[in-house]
């Protein structure tokens, strides 16, 4: 299970009662930010989550409506007494806003933070339940976005079956592994016969900032949730492109020629009062679409 | 007239719907911005009040809850399209921050950041209207406090009195410059005869985090009104001292030693649900408080 909270969902400038970018993932075994622009502490309160479930925090790129908020973050969960390690994965030069900010202050954090530098794409992170690589997006400064893979799970003993084909509780690890069970008369139970497969694995990719870029339809290929930034409608694309940011059209084309099962498009720009006309566009192009909506909990 | 709006009243982290420190601070001709934690900018927009109409703002200290909003608020101002000078006043590692967090963005300001580093007491700022003075206050690092004065206002002529002294308008000019008026017949019509006084000019002091300081009387005698952190109950004074901080008491006694005409108390620790106590406390010494109140405008 994968849950994504939308923390904010505007570009650029707070308006209209919306929050800059930041969304809350979590599994079953912990949480990770993505993106944490200003307020994000505050809406994590807000909608009752917990900053000290965060195991890792996830910047795509420093544009001020993507981070403004981390350091307020970073800071309060010393003040709150966190003692876990944290893990925070961005562009190499946040850490020296970071360290500068913490130095002027003559603050040092209560906890570790691990600094991992963003360089290259491929796996970043790994825990039991879920893997997270990262890939380039193409903005007009260093950009990255982010694929999180649930592990697949082993296949699970259906027990009951296992002892009416008579299999000894003490081969039991074996079936785990995947082998099959030879019966002293020479028959062959199939591994599959006597075990249950896992649920299918989810995939959620997060494409930040980007301007339309079909090379990211190969790496975002068949995920289940796919959320991509659609600043403009369909009538600015001019203006998308000067600005390394997409258009309704365009987040529904690449989701489309992914064959993605979901879209969640965001990061509206702050021009526009009411977000319902993006919907609707996106969806003439894909109809599989919603809104990133603050607050709402969207589960793979 | 000076006109106080309070953003955000709490320290360190936000809580209980309480934001960090921030005061928008008005007169008849501009806006000054007094301290801007997180969330500045959407507390701004809450109340109505413009940032555009911002001239200078003024950063007491580097300690987050006090400036982590400053960044978003400036390049808000930005994207907001703002074409007029703004003048920035804080310790001289701000500008540091600022400067590498636009760099890392590619970004450049619309507007002509003019920045001041804050090295010693005394005038740091004159408009029509107002002069703007800074001192020292102790805290566990460098940190300013604000001293606003307005400008005393020449007399103004009382016309039809001087019209029937039969004082003749080409003498007007010189009247406004204090001169007393010389008739034919020699006699003397005196200046305040024929002049109004102008109102008092109103003074505000708004002490950042400090500790308990009796130093600071001496540089807030008699001010129209004292805004003074007050960030614990008075049980907590052991604490507030180790960490530079006052209590109630303590805030109320600097008020009643400098005769200030009233108090205003903020800063209030998270570990606070209700504030209601901090009133009650600071009246115990000092009757003419009032509690800063977010959203809530104090005229003097």
């Amino acid at each position: 299970m994968i849950a994504i909270t939308i923390l904010g969902n505007n570009s650029a400038i707070p308006a209209f009662g919306r929050n800059p970018t930041s969304q809350y993932l979590q599994t079953t075994e912990s949480s990770f930010l993505i993106d944490c622009g200003e307020g994000t502490q505050i809406q994590l309160s807000k909608y009752k989550l917990k900053p000290s479930k965060i195991s890792h925090i996830l910047i795509s790129h420093l544009h001020g409506d993507h981070y403004f908020g981390l350091i307020g973050l970073l800071t309060s969960m010393s003040l709150l007494n966190r003692k876990q390690d944290l893990h925070l994965y961005g562009p190499s030069a946040l850490k020296d806003i970071i360290d500068l900010q913490l130095k002027v202050a003559d603050t040092t954090l209560n906890y570790t933070l691990h600094f991992h530098s963003l360089k290259e794409e491929g796996v970043i992170a790994q825990t039991k339940k879920i893997e997270i690589s990262c890939f380039k997006v193409q903005h007009r400064i260093e950009c990255w976005g982010f694929l999180f893979k649930e592990i697949k799970n082993p296949r699970s003993i259906d027990i009951e079956l296992a002892k009416s084909f008579e299999i000894p509780a003490s081969y039991f690890e074996q079936l785990q592994k995947g082998e099959d069970y030879h019966t002293k008369k020479g028959t062959i139970i199939s591994n599959e016969a006597v075990t249950i497969a896992a649920n299918t694995p989810k995939t959620y990719a997060y494409c930040a900032d980007t301007i339309f870029d079909i090379s990211l339809i190969e790496k975002l290929k068949g995920v289940d949730l796919l959320y991509h930034e659609s600043t403009y409608l369909k009538d600015l694309e001019e203006r998308a492109a000067a600005r390394y940011h997409s258009t309704t059209h365009q987040a529904a084309t690449i989701a489309k020629m992914a064959g993605v099962k979901k879209l969640m498009i965001g990061h509206f720009s702050s021009k526009y009062e009411s977000i319902d006309p993006f919907l609707n566009e996106a969806k003439e192009v894909f109809n599989e679409t919603v809104l990133a909506i603050e607050g709402t909990c969207y589960k793979i």
